[in-house]
């Protein structure tokens, strides 16, 4: 077996080392809620008053979700395990640690262990008499049905959630509003991912599965669940097109409808990469008469050392979530 | 020979495609100056009476330098072939797009072909009347000489010295004064890299060279430069231990004095290492009583799809260096 290489000093130990690493380089951002592997707002002046936004999961996806922790964007983030929900009590935590009288609201990505978990912590919540609502997100439509998922899986859509309902936090929206802001934008976020290699976890050691040198593999998850179809490596503006084709028939793409457009590296990807597929995108979505009104390029929801790039759709038929987009926030990682 | 896996659609389109995605996606930040590779702030507004920033080089170390324009760092940048240095009519229609009257400061990579091109972009603007001047970065502490190089190497420092001189010149200062500011910050920035593997550059198809599956190589430059020493991965405690025992020798680390910390993934390292590898840092450093007074952690000077890691120290002699790092800026990359 090839010997896993990476950057840690035990397998066991990543995700402290991680967390701890973030915090202590980003004071002035962000602090450890006491005892958990969760990620607080260092300035507590900003959540005075308003709606807590809680969202984590799973680690292995940095920046998500602790790098949007920050003013205007999430209060807590909760990192469970590589690839692993987090525990209820540690949400928990993190939701006693952002209330402020107003009601929590949690972002949780699809996947049965997250959906259970969150929903434990938020009866823990209601137990004491604090209000949470959630919205479950599942912009992936790779596939319906995978590997740990009921429906569709959370991926890179969910920072764009984050974004949306952080800034509405931030001006004042309420639980309910924040909640009919989350449901009303949910179904126009589409994402698909196309990947060159698998991520390795490290307690496992060796990558989630195998593909050739000359071979990728579209729709493949987050945590290397399989996508829909294999083939032999084609150029940016192919894989683009594939991608696009698939994207349009959920979303049937409208040049008279505003787009926001996500490309998100998986890890491994470099800058380079993902500028060419960005510039294949705006060709293809000029064919159809579209200019994205917003855009952002880089790693946001990552694979670990995953080689990929997803591309999420958003249509924006509220103009308020365009706002919600080019909203200021202090934070590490959007 | 293992077949490169990268999203592009030619090697010869890499450079043209990259900046045209990179500013199409960013059109509130970037445009490209007309028939050039170079990338120029949109923002004219706020380069007004204040003197023009430019640096660059060759790609492939993403988001450098591109990236780092916008008000408050560059005021534009001139992106040359793969690891290759732009010529000098395309430096020097990136000093012509940016003077205000007030003189153009060059920032440079000390690397042979960089110095001679900007050197005769120079020379072309002086015979145009447009006072120009420059620093050649030379923060690569591990090795006296090297392929490309007299000297030692111009690496991650490099967007040290961006930051610095673009907020001075964002605040107004002179040319005189920023010539003045980057010689005096620039004996004060070291930096040290370890390699897990090398970059491919495009055109070429393989890596610049080749380590076994358990092995690293301490101070590799960001074109595959060698460094000093190979041997089997440590743990990034370990690596750490090594990379700032050197420093330490070139810096004389002092826990009387204040001192900002990059750490710089090279493209294909994930932010989960990145963050283990702070912590192990944060850790070292706190053994010689020092608290670092600004850090910052992520992809800033890559090497295409290399996988490591480099460690810059700043020590902060003058408190202004710290406001400068500080200082609010609009860019993609920063």
């Amino acid at each position: 077996m090839k010997q896993m290489k990476k950057i840690i000093n035990s397998p066991q130990d990543v995700v402290p080392e991680m967390v701890d690493g973030l915090v202590r380089s980003y004071p002035e951002y962000l602090e450890r809620i006491p005892d958990t592997e969760a990620v607080v707002r260092s300035d507590k002046a900003s959540m005075k008053g308003k709606v807590g936004i809680v969202s984590g999961g799973g680690s292995g996806h940095e920046p998500a979700h602790a790098g949007f922790v920050g003013k205007g964007m999430l209060s807590a983030a909760v990192c469970g395990q590589v690839f692993t929900s987090p525990t209820p009590d540690q949400i928990y935590k993190a939701i006693q640690a952002v209330d402020q009288g107003k009601g929590v609201f949690l972002v949780i990505k699809n996947y049965s262990g997250d959906v259970m978990n969150f929903e434990m912590a938020k009866d823990m919540a209601d137990v004491d008499g604090i209000k949470v609502k959630s919205i479950i997100v599942d912009d992936d439509i790779a596939v319906e049905n995978s590997l740990y998922t009921q429906g569709k899986r959370g991926v890179a859509g969910t920072v764009i959630m984050h974004k949306l309902v952080g800034a509405a936090a931030d001006q004042g929206a309420s639980l309910d509003e924040l909640e009919e802001l989350a449901k009303n934008a949910l179904p126009h976020i589409s994402t698909l991912a196309v990947a060159l290699s698998a991520a390795t976890v490290p307690e496992v050691g060796k990558p989630g599965f195998e593909l050739a040198d000359d071979e990728i593999e579209y729709g493949v998850g987050i945590h290397s669940e399989p996508g829909y179809r294999r083939e032999k490596i084609k150029t940016s503006k192919k894989l683009v097109g594939e991608l696009i084709t698939k994207l349009d028939e959920q979303q049937h793409l409208d040049p008279e409808k505003q787009y926001a457009v996500l490309v998100n590296g998986m890890g491994a990807t470099p800058l380079m990469e993902q500028y060419i597929f960005s510039h294949d995108v705006l060709d293809k979505l000029a064919e159809k008469k579209i200019k994205p009104a917003f855009m952002k390029v880089g790693n946001y929801m990552t694979s670990i050392d995953m080689a990929g790039i997803s591309l999420t759709i958003f249509e924006l038929t509220d103009k308020k979530w365009l706002e919600y987009l080019n909203y200021s926030v202090e934070t590490v990682g959007w």
